[in-house]
């Protein structure tokens, strides 16, 4: 049992995301006292904001996102969260030609496909569109009940690929994308998962975007600004270094405990987590056996987040965008991700799902040799000429466990799907795994904090809060 | 940190079943200094033997076994340490015919496969036949070394029978038999994880038979006498109630320390438990990414254990095994699992796979209702005249989390297998999961407990266990 109280609260958050401060910032507004317990020292969840190394300290927008790094058309809740707490937003450098590696060549065009010949283009749009197709018949707020939902959940999303994409190419790029949707291999995911994915963002295009897609712009400040805001603005800040280990609850009340004997009483509280964070916590009495077991069953991807930095962003005076996609990789996909005054320049390469765990366990010196190894294939020798380095395992970080979201491999949305979001008692989920639109996204931490702020208000028939 | 130790030894071994009380015992008898700690207040694990209720108290087989119930042929480990326990071991019931629910008809067979008409047979004969076959293919050291093991790896078991079985009544077959072995539908496996397991196991029907198979014996006095008799000739008494919520490790030496403050020291820790219980384990320093994202994926499967009492066996006098199939269920598999004098009769009937977790949120009374009308439709209205009802869900047991073992879905042998059998540093990891034959079984456990105990041996500079 968790040990005496040392606070009590209408609504116990557990976990200073941007998913749990949002369902605090709501609850707050609509009148509920509200505590929430964050396990860091430190609220963001997975953003995590730090300066530029080198770059002038007083610029405050000269920040490198080591986790979440981007906002887009169609994420009206972060945007709307961002615009309360009067933070601003700049456009992803996006000037010039893109660059990708294809047959040892590096390949120059513009928008999002490159020119891969007409047989793997056509591969690729046929692809795409069938995926878009199938997600538009699944249901956001149920998936498990889409026709198709058994023939769907059976297959991975590469067995599907393997049968319905005809070239090499086609399934390469495929590949590529899903790690850079989701840090795994297409094997690892249930066709369902990804149509479902596809559905909550509205369309593979604006997942995989950058102009009119998910990475169109950024937090000026970086995105844990949004965190740092909204903990702020709490009316009690949130208690740190607290992570839980036990929750007692009855069908009126919950305390949950710390480790170290601190506890927090409440009426209702809210995890605002990825379920398998949860699989530690100890619930007295304990969870039906369903909600326990599915958070044996929502794994999250594997990605370490290099962001190497240059005196100056060079590739731009190439007419470049930084944009590189490769199919060998190890970095497969890169960014712009300099500062709004383009100085220093950032180059943002992501090592994800296979390429993370192969580099992963490598010394920090070898990994970021590699590193600059690919950037000067993709860049030339300019590549190598890096004044900084900073990188970011999330798989590495006991408090995420991997990045960005826990996803479904088949069988999991059909069997656990239905255990995923409903409260239990006074116990209430939140997270962007959560979440019906956006999920994975930090838009859908932010409309799922705001629907178990709904939630919490009216089974305590209390007045909604104004959104 | 862990707190002030408690306890020393040589080697801490982590978890009191079968894995963790071979290791402990072989490592004792070996010279090493052995402690065991365990989460329960009893030994065991996925094993569990209690009177069966009604029956003479004076007879020490009159037991049920609620967890691991059977042993066979070619588990030879698991049966050489039942002898030198001094346990007895006798024949599972097997006299007369079985019975198949086909179509809303019994039809009653001899042997493994009902007389279903010769399309049906022929498809599951020709499926059986390709997935031994295939299975001889895989490596059980390294299953992600198999020649085709990237086109296993992304489909499911059930994407596979889709494609090699004909008809659905064979399709229905091969899902019974997912049920009866992971209790898991054969969406969530990936079909390399199939064929390992059927590899380890020495052949399909190795796995899903009783004579010659891995149903063909029971131990006397039940299967958790195996981990009584062990523990109780160690030198020193495992720790009860001892569950490990932190351990601190450095190349020589490891601190295992419960949430209580309690620790034991040790040159060498084995971790003879399921890999995905050691999530809820705060390891410093972490554990590697690779590591620790495997126990985010080797979820367990879904079983309630039912046995129900009568008065005598009637089944027998009706010339029946007491063995039914259905593809309709809830109880798709029964057992006769009375006590070797068949006083008194006891059914044993499995709610696996989706049936535990359709059935399993029902209250007691209702889901024993369920299985009592399920029966009486295989054998008739005798069978609501139960004296008797014990069962025992697993996935609600917040120290297993489910049964019979972890599995793996697509992908995760190829991505995470080679992290799931390597010590690191001085920690070793033990458990039927790690097991190179009969995985999932007491075998298994076995084995894997004799296997952690020369390595750990070996790791010490010290003379072999002899076993």
């Amino acid at each position: 049992m968790p040990g005496t109280p040392t606070a009590d609260a209408d609504v116990v958050v557990v976990g200073a995301g941007v998913a749990g401060l949002t369902a605090a910032r709501r609850l707050a507004a609509a009148g509920s006292d509200v505590l929430v317990v964050e396990a860091r020292d430190r609220v963001g969840g997975r953003t995590l904001s730090v300066p530029v190394p080198g770059a002038d300290p007083d610029d405050p927008t000269a920040v490198l996102d080591l986790g979440a790094g981007w906002v887009g058309p169609t994420q009206d809740r972060v945007l709307a969260l961002a615009a309360e707490l009067g933070l601003a937003t700049f456009g992803t450098y996006d000037e010039g030609a893109n660059l990708s590696e294809h047959r040892g060549r590096m390949l120059r065009y513009s928008g999002t496909i490159p020119r891969l010949g007409p047989l793997m283009l056509a591969d690729i749009g046929q692809a795409q569109a069938r995926l878009d197709r199938m997600a538009r018949q699944v249901p956001v707020e149920a998936p498990w009940t889409a026709q198709h939902a058994a023939a769907w959940e059976r297959q991975t999303l590469e067995s599907w690929a393997r049968r319905n994409l005809r070239t090499r190419g086609g399934r390469d790029v495929l590949q590529l994308a899903a790690e850079a949707i989701w840090a795994a291999q297409m094997s690892e995911l249930s066709l369902l998962h990804a149509l479902f994915y596809i559905r909550a963002a509205g369309g593979f295009e604006a997942l995989t975007g950058v102009r009119g897609g998910a990475q169109q712009d950024r937090i000026a400040g970086g995105t844990q600004a949004i965190a740092l805001a909204a903990a702020a603005a709490l009316p009690r800040p949130p208690l740190l270094s607290f992570p839980v280990a036990e929750v007692a609850w009855t069908p009126d009340g919950v305390t949950v405990g710390a480790a170290d004997g601190r506890a927090v009483t409440a009426r209702r509280a809210v995890f605002a987590l990825a379920p398998h964070l949860l699989a530690p916590v100890r619930f007295s009495p304990g969870l039906p056996a369903l909600r326990h077991q599915l958070h044996q069953r929502m794994p999250p991807g594997t990605v370490v987040k290099c962001h190497v930095v240059y005196r100056t962003p060079f590739w731009r005076d190439a007419g470049l965008t930084g944009q590189v996609t490769s199919p060998v990789g190890p970095v497969k996909v890169t960014f712009d991700a300099s500062p709004p005054g383009g100085s220093p320049g950032v180059l943002l390469g992501f090592l994800e799902g296979r390429q993370a765990r192969r580099l992963g366990p490598l010394s920090p010196e070898r990994r970021r040799q590699e590193v600059l190894d690919c950037l000067a294939r993709y860049l030339g020798p300019a590549a190598r000429d890096a004044t900084g380095y900073v990188e970011r395992s999330w798989a590495a970080d006991p408090y995420a466990g991997g990045c960005y979201a826990g996803y479904f491999g088949p069988g999991g949305w059909t069997e656990y799907g239905p255990a995923l979001r409903p409260p239990i008692g006074p116990l209430h989920f939140a997270g962007t795994e959560t979440a019906t639109r956006w999920m994975g996204y930090l838009d859908g931490g932010v409309r799922s904090g705001e629907a178990a702020a709904v939630a919490v208000r009216a089974s305590l028939g209390e007045a909604q809060p104004a959104v």
